[in-house]
């Protein structure tokens, strides 16, 4: 951020009277530019064991394996923003579940939220941001094609519930660990 | 938004290519300003039956009471959040419980999340945005003059499950009624 949105003067990074954070600071109109975490929404579209998993068609992570999932957007719920998201990337339609994962990724200012989504049919099929969309069983997961790490949390937890039968919410914090290799450490919260 | 705090041009209003919705966007360096709802994190500080509350010391809702809550901080976590927000707002300790209440307020464009805290001491003061803080018991708790509809939908749902002994995470939908009337309807998922 180099120019106030209000009135187009340069900015400059100060913290502000009563706060203890550096803000983006207009010094000629006198507004504070917050810069806050954006919440991702998106579910596990769910099928008799198996889940729907869709293939990004754009960066980051193109060609890798996701769970449909996007940024909330203004005037919506979380859960109306799942919905929204599935529709749009897998063109499918789920049930309203519970909220299953709920993961900070503090690194890339982020919010992670997964609700539990059954599939309302089977009349699936990609949408613009997918190359392919599929349904997956635990064992046919493409591991090692998975495009972010909390979607690995989120599908390894959510298979070691579907065998005991007791899903519960899972919420902690995902970092990412310095270097250049993806390296992720997962904290769990009670 | 009026200008484009990339470049200080004029921003315009339009549905960017690929995408649905209207967004800022700067026709000079064509960088799209998306607007997405901010998370508040807060948390319920319990302690033997009784929770911690603030009376607010700042708008909005000045001099009514409040859970302590805030807008989540980017390279923090959710549940990070609500521990300093807490310390600031109370100058309380608590340990991290288990997310209790998730609400979407979409007519301001906030995810509320509030964390069981319990606290850790009796050591706790009025913050800079507080007046005063105090423990209440279920019949003490001041119904009419709670800040906020979120807090007096976790205080009712956190005292039914005290009773019960039997805590649940409540997620949903806090929708304003329209009229100038402070009316709202409460929607729960399951």
């Amino acid at each position: 951020m180099k120019f106030c949105s209000q009135c187009g003067n340069s900015v400059e990074v100060r913290v502000p009277e009563g706060d203890s954070r550096e803000r983006h600071v207009c010094p000629d109109c006198g507004t504070v530019h917050y810069q806050n975490p954006n919440v991702v929404t998106g579910c596990i579209p769910e099928w008799q064991g198996s889940v729907l998993l869709c293939r990004r068609a754009i960066e980051p992570r193109l060609g890798y394996w996701t769970l449909p999932a996007g940024f909330l957007e203004n005037g919506e719920s979380t859960q109306q923003g799942a919905l929204r998201e599935t529709l749009e990337e897998a063109n499918a339609r789920v049930g309203i579940g519970p909220l299953y994962t709920l993961f900070s990724l503090p690194h890339i200012d982020q919010v992670y939220m997964m609700f539990r989504g059954p599939l309302l049919d089977l009349e699936f099929s990609p949408g613009e941001e997918s190359l392919e969309v599929q349904l997956f069983r635990e064992d046919e997961i493409p591991w090692n094609e998975l495009a972010f790490q909390v979607v690995a949390e989120t599908l390894k937890y959510y298979f070691e519930d579907l065998r005991s039968g007791d899903f519960r919410l899972r919420s902690g914090v995902i970092e990412r660990l310095p270097g250049a290799e993806r390296r992720y450490r997962t904290i769990l919260h009670p």
